[in-house]
């Protein structure tokens, strides 16, 4: 197989980056202790999470939809955290994956409300579930502050129903993407360690058994320094890496493994771009690369065999349409119609949504295809 | 069924607008004098396509990817134009569709490279190809300027190939999309349909048969004064609408016909936010709509039943999440955990883009599952 039998546009995946990536991160948990629980929201793929996790199919992992649980229950993962919010109506759905599997599946919530109707829901149909209470280390999204009343209420709550198991906290440092300092990343790390590990010594105090500490985002997994008091980390774009994580000075630019492989379609020489058959669905509308490389437009464009053609990036994107703005018209000749060129993806985890699978490539041939699960 | 049966997020789709939106385009049309030829780039559903054509499965068809090519040819439609520029490594799969199925799959090509191509693969697999050549109108993307030299050059390739019919020309006016002032995007389609009849009367004057003079987007077509000298029109978001297309005008609120269903499965009270499970995955990261619509976030925010609640929209996403701002914490109480919202997207074919199937509404209750085809 080569890369011009592929019909474009489709995803490319650089093994050896990826293998590189993910023991980068392993070897980080190792020396402070912790474990990796990888987040599988980026990958999706019980190939790349074989690659990525310690142990295997032991091993633990965390994901962001029941689709992801239930694909990677199916393949034999033990040990689940689905760490999004629970909503009342995928109760049954997190049962179900856990009875058909034998999957032990920690489920995430921060208020009483659900908490309440999953107690509700155990006692009614006698099934066990544990949760994790989520806290909010300041990223404002989901999460209680450590410090508040409604964490003992929503302990009280779980701890109390004799089907759950209250296992810990968790939390996400989504601030973290707001700098590209090392230093202020290691700060807000340390922000992120404060106050799970606050949570968990005030749900101890309260008399609740807290095994779990979960934190983690890839930057303050990356420039962590003391986790003390944490239990797990969890990462998951660090597997492959983005533009976005290359602005964050997170990853070099070797560690990049994923792109769109593209075919040159057309010429628009009154515009002056190159068109290609990557828009914004095969390169997604995410531009949170424009942050720190406000150049990156919708990706980078390299040739072929990975290479960056330096100054061009796709300017826009339509549905099924990209368009690489030139500075000059010998580009024509450089990228006739039908040249293959690779774009970079902005933010892996979006890109990669499109795919239901990888070409994975082996010294830049296909030599693989690792299939993904997509939806909820 | 009811919606509180459905797992969140899913896209549902209410088919009395739908069918009332595809009518007033069937009407515009037939008043011009004009085929519809619908693009399926939007709804990419057989169901959908039986709804919005004429006459079903022997309906001109408009799709973006050959898969939607594949999908509806094997759903038994025959006419079926394959609008983005075609790559050279697509041509095995194009012959393959075609043949398969007996299809009439028409391609479209801007130069003489592809040309040449397409016509040296017909000659040797013994195959024949039907093509449009595009045509340029104003938008910059893709298509040759109705006067350029290059026009003629493409024609005479595709013309001397025995096994190529070269059937017509084609052209989108993206760049009305630049403005909501109906005599402006009036003034537009006169720019296109000045363009394309152009192009076809210089293909005509240099010995070409032209039989498909083909233009369209949904504002363009909405808008159209006059379609002299055209032949079938194609716009595809009109069977569905959204936040997009009603911030310029081009339809009612009532005719918004998708929505994303989201659970509230948090409230974040001091960051003002009430938290749901459609992030950026489940409403796409498109903002469009923000042009004309500046509260318009990542959606306005209805209740369950589809009444707008005025004031709400998903101000931010991350991947499962969506964060809607709350101007007052009386939210909180109207809007608890497991409460069920909807979200009108932005932009309906990339928000439909992220899910395999439609649940279809009748007096707003679910009453069928309808399929989609995505990726490549």
């Amino acid at each position: 197989m080569t890369l011009e039998s592929l019909e474009t546009p489709c995803l490319l995946l650089d093994r050896a980056a990826m293998e590189s990536n993910a023991r980068r991160f392993l070897d980080i948990a190792k020396r402070h202790g912790v474990t990796l629980r990888p987040h599988l929201k980026t990958a999706k793929s019980i190939e790349v999470a074989r690659r990525v996790t310690d142990t295997e199919a032991g091993a633990p992992i965390t994901v962001s939809t029941l689709a992801e649980a239930e694909y990677f229950a199916g393949a034999g993962f033990k040990d689940i955290l689905y760490a999004v919010g629970l909503a009342p109506n995928k109760l049954p759905r997190a049962v179900r994956i856990m009875l058909e599997y034998g999957t032990g599946l920690k489920l995430v919530t921060d208020n009483a409300t659900l908490a309440e109707a999953a107690a509700a829901y155990a006692e009614g149909e006698g099934v066990d579930l544990e949760f994790l209470i989520e806290i909010d280390c300041g990223d404002r999204r989901a999460g209680l502050p450590p410090d508040s009343e409604e964490l003992l209420t929503v302990a009280q709550v779980l701890g109390t129903c004799p089907r759950i198991g209250l296992r810990g906290v968790m939390t996400h440092a989504g601030q973290s993407y707001g700098t590209r300092d090392p230093e202020e990343i290691a700060r807000i790390t340390e922000e992120e360690r404060t106050a799970v590990v606050r949570a968990a010594e005030r749900l101890r105090a309260a008399g609740h058994a807290v095994d779990t500490v979960s934190l983690g985002s890839t930057p303050t997994v990356a420039f962590a320094k003391d986790l003390s008091g944490v239990t797990e980390v969890r990462s998951g774009v660090h597997v492959f890496f983005d533009l976005d994580q290359l602005g964050r000075g997170v990853c070099r630019p070797e560690d990049l493994a994923l792109s769109v492989l593209a075919s040159v379609i057309g010429h628009n020489r009154a515009a002056g771009t190159v068109l290609i058959d990557a828009g914004g669905l095969a390169l997604s509308k995410d531009l949170s690369a424009s942050t720190f490389l406000p150049d990156a437009g919708y990706g980078y464009v390299c040739d072929a065999d990975g290479k960056r053609l330096e100054g061009l990036s796709v300017v826009g994107v339509s549905q099924e349409h990209g368009r690489i703005a030139v500075p000059d018209p010998a580009w024509y000749d450089r990228l006739p119609v039908g040249s293959l060129l690779r774009v970079l993806p902005n933010h892996a985890c979006f890109t990669a949504a499109a795919y239901p699978a990888y070409q994975v490539l082996e010294d830049g041939e296909p030599k693989a295809v690792w299939t993904r699960v997509n939806g909820w």
